[in-house]
């Protein structure tokens, strides 16, 4: 099932997209739940509410049902945290050499704070002042169930679903301190989305495609067969130091740029548009905008 | 004005806390404020708020009110984001050296997620298998006021009040990584109080005492003046890239340790406490115990 969160003029709603009777994503349709559930984190936490959820999408008739395209969606979740790796894709080796010879022995972890959380429609308000503004698509676990020192073996039976952001980074920002959260906690900085695509849709989150396309131009394609630490790695290693709670997103981190993307990079600026797609998960379009220099 | 949230069977409640008949921390009392506000940051972000309950409590007959102690304290806001500086204070120097050489020109800031957040009096637990785990005894800023952008002469105008943060870290998790979350995100790590009180009542935040105290043996005691960025300009600084809210919290730090309390320090166990302790805030007692090895 694939969850929404979409607005009303009395709030947030849970919702699931179904799809409609022509092919392709403008066809989709919107199944209110908010009868079943008031967020997505509960739908995702408790297993007799998603059953509900999924009663109903099966016995709704979607062609009475709205389009998806009619609704504005928040971002599916509000994570209470949005923890994020850094370096997580092996880079590309020549035949013969080990690719895993320069792993690190943990994953590189930060953090990205609630004000950065935005809808996938939102646009990303790029600061006065900023010039060098970058891109990061990645796969993003929504936790569903409560997780505290898990072993391994059990770490996917906490994810609630699977997401994806774009871990937008202001790189002069990051470069200032040896810690990076000046660089990545800017307003809208985490746009989520557009669905939580539960795990029964995913079966093997280490084979996935995850790609960018820029002005129409791939600049990232790599399978997430190429982590150096899996999504049940991540989930238990995270769960041994906190404690992870439903709605939590934890993103595993984005692929190098293509080199001949490297080459032609620049800073994002207002008016640019950013498509990260995944398989089986879907794509989020986040285009930025040229902040208003908001009054003091 | 003394500002503390406590909890009840029926939920967490602001309150003021006013001097009892009595010298000493063990007269004060407590007034119940929730038919003003249904949390201090609500107070703190509202003067006319704000107001009402200056008048309550100087109206209020506190010999006829609960002793504090009757109480059981949360942390006094429930921060959106908990932002924290690493070094941001001056060393000693030899005399005819200028102190302030070595100075970045930048904030060292990190993050601590909403699960660190624990009441003045609730104890932090050492996690399982943690072997360096440190204390830092910090001035935090509540801010009171929504913060965007600010100039730096206006900054304090955005500070809803000071208390004490102890900023809990696991050394060997922060070692593993370039990036510190993991060292500083374990559940409970962010012992915040006992109260916030307001700027009236602290009219230099760069001339305040940092104290903590161990066994009885003071570790740490320095002036906010010897801080390499001041309240004010952090507020100023941090609200360049992202929005402050009211409830956030920005600790500014923690001074070095004296020689003495570095050659004899042993990191954190079971059954220890600290204090820490600013003029003109207050104090802040943290019992440690062993964590029990929860079930996955």
């Amino acid at each position: 099932m694939r969850f929404v969160t979409f607005r009303t003029q009395d709030g947030e709603r849970p919702g699931a997209v179904l799809s409609g009777p022509d092919a392709g994503a403008d066809s989709d349709r919107i199944l209110d739940l908010s009868d079943i559930a008031s967020r997505v984190e509960d739908l995702l936490a408790d297993g007799a509410l998603l059953a509900q959820a999924r009663t109903a999408a099966e016995t709704a008739d979607a062609t009475a049902l709205p389009s998806l395209g009619s609704v504005r969606l928040a971002g599916p979740v509000t994570p209470g945290k949005i923890l994020c790796l850094g370096y997580n894709y092996r880079g590309h080796v020549p035949d013969g050499v080990d690719p895993r010879a320069d792993d690190p022995e943990w994953p590189d972890v930060f953090v990205k704070t609630p004000n950065t959380l935005g809808g996938p429609s939102d646009a990303v308000p790029i600061p006065p002042g900023a010039t060098d503004v970058d891109y990061e698509g990645e796969l993003a676990v929504v936790i569903g169930r409560r997780a505290q020192r898990v072993p391994i073996e059990d770490a996917l039976d906490h994810v609630g679903g699977y997401t994806i952001l774009n871990d937008v980074s202001d790189r002069a920002w990051q470069r200032r301190q040896s810690q990076w959260a000046l660089g990545k906690c800017s307003d809208g900085f985490a746009p989520l989305g557009p669905w939580v695509v539960t795990p029964d849709e995913v079966p093997d989150p280490q084979n996935l495609l995850v790609e960018v396309v820029r002005d129409g131009v791939v600049t990232v394609s790599q399978s997430t067969s190429t982590t150096i630490f899996s999504v049940a790695f991540v989930i238990h290693h995270l769960s041994q130091v906190l404690t992870l709670e439903p709605g939590d997103v934890v993103s595993t981190g984005t692929p190098q740029k293509l080199p001949a993307a490297q080459e032609a990079h620049r800073p994002l600026a207002g008016g640019d548009a950013v498509t990260v797609r995944i398989s089986r998960i879907g794509e989020l379009t986040t285009t930025f905008s040229s902040a208003r220099e908001a009054a003091a």
